[in-house]
């Protein structure tokens, strides 16, 4: 027996880009042993990444696996504890753990429990593993739990029954709102509980809608939170035992973010993460002058840097000269290039090509579209020529209640705030601004009314509630499944209850067909939200 | 021991509508009961309709469910076998069969293999049932099996072994080219090895992506096909079994359908269930004079009828004059109105307001792309403005090499031909053709080498390889799942592979915002497809 040391490699890997993800672990390992760690902990799947989907099934999984174990045998000196995907000869598929040393195979460790509900599918590509892996070090007693199984009372108890004194967890676990914390929480009062040390790694980084946030962590078996990394950061960080104290070393704790803090990053590097892995050079967008465009032309600067980033104002015959200005002096707060094209011309050829069609019935939603429509297609033109990807600028309430125009507004590659409700972009543009000397967002346009522009004074409440109001039916009517019925008897108005409902449900078809965007919630309009178009359910009970 | 009678009530259920659907299957019980039949069994989740997706976890489900049941229990003289979601007071949801004569429940049955591949995600509803349900009646003894129990060899020995004489099965069987008749001979293979008789009752219609295509049918213990439903209509099918010869009396049999009748008429289905069901008053869709559309203005026609489809064509200074022609031909021959609405002002519009960007950057595919833009914008606005579905053109092996515009011939709300390969585009033209006195689509718009007309002189083949080649690619690639290699190896040239390999992989954000469109082959690119789009994975072994 004696002290030791555990690496655990928060890294960010590429889906389905197996040679490199393996190159990066075999660099962190040869890091790990000089800083002298015994062994080294990597994320769940390490190899392939978090969430390759139907890359899990590629009959050349096997050898390309194969590949990856002869590569990472040749470090030397450290035990590694790395995720991949095990093909069994009797057919079996799982998601497991090596165990490895200098090229030795210790033993294979198939999780056991797979989560298949919000956007997991585990069980449309893993059998499930029934034994426990249990392995003696330096004559320390280690356990392996992949990602879902230290959730499952029953499967923790099970290891710390076989005396098992620390468990090491191979994670990715995305990221939600107050996800980090609760996860520390949640495992050092299991920890306690069990009598049992968690050397917890987790996946950071983003992979399309999911955000991995790192935010690695050792709880000792008293509760204690040992060490913890940093959130949303690439990071080695190595825990130690002592064996004097039988203990995990007090090591650096990163400090918890503000939640306005912890969106905001989130969002920053599932923006990053996206356009720069995806290979565009930069990104290009829409400025209206409003909130939305501005929080997201924020977002971009700080993801990818200003040079990267073009900004468009596309006004029209009802966008306010303020929003011109306000447009231009976000351009130019954030440092990036600055184009204005007028729509005008475009609008009246429309207008003029579908006379004929329309007649002298009288303008409606159509007139508005075309408008978006024609911005859209400047912005995706711009994007064709010159290769910049196109970010969509939508929220989560307007895309809940389908406030926006297909193909035109919501055309784009990446929709930074698919999943934020405006009510947070509004907490997310006022965070922004704070932590400048001088805000980059203008003032008034986070003060101004929301208005589309599609109308001459038009604003967004002489369609919808209140956004505060909004917010709140949808949060209950989405995130937690509460009936129409139930939502009423919280007290709010049942025509607007109603109108909203109606509207989150026959704007199914829309939000299918917009672009994916960073899932910050417990219910974003991705895989986990899965509903018919055709559907004849009706809200009430 | 007595002869009786069943009916395998073959009805199209609208997903999520509890009260419409128990009604229909109400009138259909009743008008069994006329027939004197003494059973009637459903498909499978009769009263909520399969796919209902994250309807299943909605809480208020077991309320409407016994609702439901409520309602059945009026229905008199007949022993009915329906399927609905089972709630249990332990937390378990099942995706069971209900055994009610009179208003009793004689039995319940929760279904024992639950798929979670392909389209699947079953595991995500639901428990695993672990118990058969046997019941005798008239003296007879039958078992309930649900859809994918039949399918296991295990599950359905157990039942024969307990004596069953009829297998009572419940069906949400989705259609795939030639499903019909293997399922057909793959149930009557099992029904002799088994000594055992299937009552198989499939669901009917389309439910977004998805077709199912009915074809119910009974087959004999000797395996001998007794009485088969109609391929894509609702029926109600009454089998007799007689106890004199202890075998179910030779009835009707629907005629099997050739190859391209039945994926014609699966289109057909699926075009009018998703039109009428989202409750649109008819389509709208844009003819080029090239062959896509014409088939889709085919199908549309025969689906909802002439006088509720709208076609327009936009042409633009690389349109040929006998596009043109063919075009107003083909709207002629169908009957349906046409319009013209040239896009050159519109496409001026943008380029001029571009200009300022461009500059004297060359031409690209930009260019090509502003004019499908301008196209999807102008379908778009008239859709808009009568409300008539935009019904998108392009077929599966455009789809697959992103060959098509983004918000551009890309716009629409159902994508007929989404997983119609082009060179079967070829085939069910002609077919068409074959079933009118004259054809409909004029000679010529089959035998005219494909062009997208986006450039002057321009040919689908200057990009693409030959369609033959091409889909066989695709083919191997999607379908089958053959790597990159192994298709060189067939004898393909290696740089149109891996050209074509890259189009797919590197199109799956396009394909993510495309419209749901019909599923007709075993990998549609649809739930069952399902690819991260920040992808490392590099093509080859």
């Amino acid at each position: 027996m004696k002290s030791f040391k555990i690496a655990l490699a928060q890294f960010s890997p590429v889906v389905g880009d197996i040679d490199a993800n393996v190159q990066k672990m075999i660099d962190q390992a040869n890091e790990a042993t000089k800083q002298n760690a015994d062994l080294i902990v990597f994320p769940e799947l390490s190899t392939i990444g978090y969430r390759a989907e139907d890359l899990f099934l590629r009959p050349s999984l096997t050898k390309r696996s194969e590949n990856a174990f002869k590569a990472l045998s040749q470090v030397k000196n450290i035990v590694m504890v790395f995720g991949f995907v095990n093909q069994t000869e009797d057919g079996q598929r799982y998601n497991s753990a090596a165990v490895m040393k200098d090229g030795q195979i210790l033993g294979i460790y198939n999780k056991q429990n797979l989560p298949n509900y919000s956007v997991f599918d585990e069980k449309r590509y893993f059998s499930e593993g029934h034994q426990h892996l249990v392995f003696e070090y330096l004559g320390h007693k280690f356990g392996v739990l992949i990602c879902e199984d230290v959730w499952s009372l029953p499967t923790v108890q099970q290891l710390a029954r076989l005396n098992v004194e620390t468990a090491l967890v191979l994670n990715a676990s995305p990221y939600e709102v107050g996800k980090p914390q609760h996860r520390v929480a949640t495992m050092s009062e299991l920890a306690k509980q069990l009598n049992i040390n968690l050397v917890y790694t987790n996946q950071v980084g983003g992979q399309d809608d999911l955000i991995f946030d790192g935010t690695s962590f050792v709880v000792s078996n008293s509760g204690t939170v040992a060490t913890q990394a940093a959130t949303f950061k690439e990071e080695l960080l190595i825990a130690e035992y002592e064996i004097e104290n039988k203990a995990f070393k007090q090591g650096s704790i990163a400090p918890a973010l503000d939640t306005m803090a912890e969106i905001y990053q989130s969002l920053v590097v599932a923006t990053r993460d996206y356009v720069t892995r995806s290979g565009f050079p930069g990104v290009i967008l829409g400025l209206s002058g409003g909130i939305d465009s501005a929080l997201t032309l924020a977002i971009a600067v700080d993801a990818i840097g200003a040079d990267k980033v073009q900004a468009v104002m596309m006004p029209y015959t009802y966008t306010a000269q303020i929003s011109v200005e306000d447009a231009a002096e976000q351009a130019k707060n954030m440092g990036v290039t600055f184009g204005i094209a007028e729509i005008n011309p475009i609008v009246n050829s429309f207008m003029q090509t579908l006379y004929p069609f329309f007649g002298n019935s009288p303008a409606d939603a159509t007139e508005e579209n075309l408008q978006a429509r024609s911005r859209g297609t400047l912005l995706m033109g711009l994007s064709n020529k010159f290769g910049n990807l196109v970010l969509s600028t939508g929220n989560k309430s307007e895309l809940a209640v389908g406030y926006c125009t297909l193909y035109g507004d919501m055309v784009g590659g990446f929709a930074v705030l698919k999943d934020v409700y405006k009510t947070i972009v509004f907490e997310l543009a006022k965070y922004r601004n704070s932590i400048s000397e001088t805000p980059v967002i203008p003032e008034r346009v986070i003060t101004r009314p929301p208005s589309a522009e599609l109308r001459p004074d038009q604003k967004d409440q002489d369609s919808l509630p209140a956004y505060d109001v909004l917010d709140a039916i949808l949060y209950a009517y989405i995130e937690e499944d509460v009936s129409q019925d139930n939502i009423i008897a919280k007290g709010f108005d049942k025509d607007v209850v109603e109108k909203v409902i109606k509207l989150v449900d026959r704007n199914e078809y829309k939000r299918r067909q917009g672009a994916i965007g960073p899932r910050i919630t417990s219910r974003a309009f991705s895989r986990e939200r899965r509903y018919p178009i055709v559907n004849g359910w009706k809200p009430g009970i």
